[in-house]
């Protein structure tokens, strides 16, 4: 896995410059792609001046790094409390409901995902890729540990394969969500969510 | 849903050029990216003249299209052995363990399936993204009419929503690849089909 690009030491004003221009950058290629969108078109939306991007971005390279990182905090963030403890069925159905209420929320769009990323980015960014990767497996550890604490409270029957549940569920929401997006429907994403999470809730004891 | 690009009435030969248009395409996408491919890229790779690729493609739009029909296409297709009869649980088995073993093979990489180019292009591109929903509902349909006539054999049982375990399956297989492509490694591809592959044995007579 590659290293994660790291923010240099900011004032509160700097970071906030920083954070601007990546939000800025977010939003655009939520609805663009990485592939429509330009360093000029992020800095206009940032209202920012050109050496003011430049001074935390050398490149668009860096630039997508920053939205990849920001992306898999978003969801990973321990504040946040759509996933911040997943060790129950109840949380995880919740966590699954609140997934697909945003998803209807955005009419089926919403582009600017992990998983829409690692589908622009895989093949042909080996950095981000590395990042995108990273922010996967942190996903799924965090699932890995809710079902964890499950199966150490006797909740789960122990020979469940967690990695590999884990694993699934990471998968479905990616799918679902990509099937979402793309046939403008929540449909796929109900139905990938309901069948994991029946077969998770299968390893009940 | 959009209507797909139709080919023109060709020759042979005229089909033959076609056809290594799209080739070539597909497979420079897949190395790069939809964004990382330009139409003279692509007019080299095949070794047609601009005219010659022009005759058959007025834009990079017309072209990509036609690469998300074959993509569509390659899994689709009544010929195709990997997925033409998706009809017990054997076949389903086997067609997963076809699709992993092909992305051991890619090593991990191959971003040229609908769900990359979902990926990229949905957000972004309104005519690629009603292609892609077309084949991603042709691919359902496919699973679903297996299982159909599975529960017509009375091999599964009649409360099993099949469209839910169609759309459940798919998305399984698109969110297992995406993750495989990005972390370089099957496994969340093996958990993905093993999950839903069980979760629809669940509803054997």
């Amino acid at each position: 896995m590659s290293d994660a690009p790291k923010p240099r030491r900011l004032t509160p004003k700097g970071r906030a410059t920083r954070d601007r221009i990546v939000e800025a950058a977010t939003a655009l290629i939520a609805q663009r792609g990485v592939a429509g969108v330009g360093v000029e078109d992020v800095r206009a939306a940032a209202g920012v001046s050109g050496s003011q991007l430049y001074h935390y971005f050398d490149s668009k390279q860096a630039l997508i790094r920053a939205v990849i990182t920001r992306q898999a905090d978003s969801v990973l963030h321990p504040d946040e409390p759509r996933i911040a403890v997943l060790d129950s069925f109840d949380a995880l159905r919740a966590w699954a409901d609140a997934a697909i209420e945003r998803q209807q929320e955005n009419d089926g769009r919403g582009g600017c995902d992990l998983g829409s990323l690692a589908g622009e980015l895989s093949a042909s960014d080996e950095e981000s890729r590395g990042d995108l990767a990273d922010g996967f497996m942190r996903w799924k550890d965090l699932i890995l540990n809710g079902l964890a604490a499950m199966r150490d409270r006797g909740e789960l029957r122990p020979e469940a394969d967690l990695d590999e549940l884990a694993f699934a569920l990471l998968a479905a929401f990616q799918g679902g969500k990509v099937l979402a997006q793309t046939v403008r429907d929540v449909q796929p994403m109900v139905a990938a969510m309901n069948a994991t999470l029946a077969h998770i809730r299968s390893f009940a004891t």
